[in-house]
């Protein structure tokens, strides 16, 4: 689905710069996620459809493979982490999927979604490194460059890589001088390190506010992609996550989960040289937990 | 500026017909008041702008006119409630204009408004009944019907009737079968009265949580309007305004306010007979209380 772009003047004037809001909370199923898996999906045949789909997930993904396996009348099977947020396993279940909890401590989620995959016949359905997933994510840079073409820069949220390796490849292709930019949580930096290193550094489960970053490694797909295409990564705290939930919030009038909120957190909190320059970011979900959402609003702390 | 329609499966659902929301919540200043008041001050004269404006207003028209001067340069003065919600008053003042309070219960708003006007020789901006105002609050219906023909209702919430008279009015003339309702909350209900007796009801000033919708009596151009092309005005009790806008927040991912969410509590709740049609429902701002919002989440009170 075409996801509305909002913008802000209030939000201009704190980052200094001309903002354009790609609102994927508005998206099937609350985030992105449905892009990538839509276009996987749609691509099985008939055959392979029969057989059901297996999606592992921290929780997007899983509603979004749930999303488009139920309009498209196939079965799916989510495996997710016990941990993941309420309304995420709610909403993953109201999709018609089948969920699965494992340990996130302990338990290998590729392992089990792969074993259950193999037993039942099921396509395997990874949340980000799959060229069909990337170029399904990469359609959000699509439909802004389409919307808004004389952009200078897009900076979007990076776990697996998923939403940045296919927002680079389509951008960069449409229009070469654009500046693309990924942003995590410095408790979630395995991008950062992995890109100083230059190789996919695993770190360890990270504890970070921003749950669709908890992955520990840049995908094996997604690392090169990125590495050639982004122009680099930069890093937020968890209490400037927190201060930019609350602020779109008050400009916005949106409600955008965590891991959604990072790349905004990095343009207001002027992590990148943006000043005066015109630039897209992804608010990548809208499932953020109610409680973290009331707390916030309670305590109004606002930057 | 014209603003995005939103659709909510899990929202049609639960009201059995296919909702189209129209998002005035993301309008310039938060609400659909903006329209009416940039489209009054772009027709006045080089002369009465050098000489500004003054409006009076719940809240909402407040930033509205506040919003337009500024673009427009116009000095503007606002005369408003001291008990308006803090966010409508800070919003007011941070789009440049003067804010003078009144006692609600005890001094006439149009009064000082008037005495100001005429001290300062500026133009005074009435908050709905003006043949500006009212046209240019129908451009939403226009946006409406530009995007989604087919539509078979449009739901909105009446206050003065600015809103409902001039979307009445747009859409009765593009598409004359269509059904136009106008909401309003069971304690604010001098519409509803006022139609069942064919005058203009004067009633108390009403203690409802939808602070758009304390006017007391219908507009005295906006009310034979409403009586001639609209289908109806339905009630929505306090509970269900708060139950809608606990449910807009976690469908949508919409902060909406509670005037927002009176006609989709109308539509939700079944008040009007919509069963499998295509409804747009205006929702008219966005500009809620964080304190509302934050105990509206934290309680959990979803229908």
């Amino acid at each position: 689905m075409r996801t509305p772009v909002l913008q802000s003047p209030t939000f201009d004037e704190a980052a200094g710069c001309r903002v354009f809001f790609k609102c994927e909370s508005f998206q099937r199923g609350g985030a992105f996620k449905f892009r990538g898996a839509y276009n996987t999906l749609s691509q099985l045949t008939p055959a392979d459809r029969a057989n059901g789909v297996v999606g592992f997930s921290s929780g997007n993904h899983a509603q979004g493979v749930a999303c488009a396996a139920q309009l498209l009348g196939i079965c799916a099977t989510i495996v997710m982490p016990s941990d993941a947020p309420p309304a995420k396993l709610e909403g993953t279940r109201g999709f018609g999927a089948e969920v699965i909890l494992y340990d996130r401590q302990t338990e290998d989620r590729e392992e089990i979604a792969g074993r259950i995959a193999t037993e039942r016949g099921a396509t395997l359905v990874p949340p980000f490194d799959h060229p069909h997933i990337m170029a399904g994510q990469g359609t959000v840079a699509l439909e802004l460059l389409e919307e808004v073409p004389d952009l200078d820069a897009i900076v979007v949220p990076v776990g697996g890589g998923g939403l940045l390796s296919g927002c680079a490849t389509i951008a960069r292709a449409r229009k070469p001088a654009i500046e693309i930019w990924g942003v995590e949580t410095e408790r979630s930096n395995d991008w950062w390190q992995s890109l100083q290193s230059g190789t996919r550094v695993k770190i360890d489960p990270p504890d970070t506010i921003a749950d669709g970053m908890r992955t520990q490694q840049p995908g094996r797909l997604t690392f090169p992609v990125v590495q050639a295409l982004a122009n680099g990564i930069v890093l937020v705290s968890e209490d400037e996550v927190l201060a930019t939930m609350h602020r779109l919030i008050s400009n916005l009038k949106c409600i955008v989960e965590p891991t959604g909120a990072v790349p905004a957190a990095a343009v207001l909190f002027k992590k990148i040289a943006l000043a005066d320059k015109r630039v897209a970011i992804v608010l990548s979900g809208g499932n953020a937990d109610r409680h973290l959402v009331a707390e916030l609003l309670r305590s109004g702390s606002l930057v």
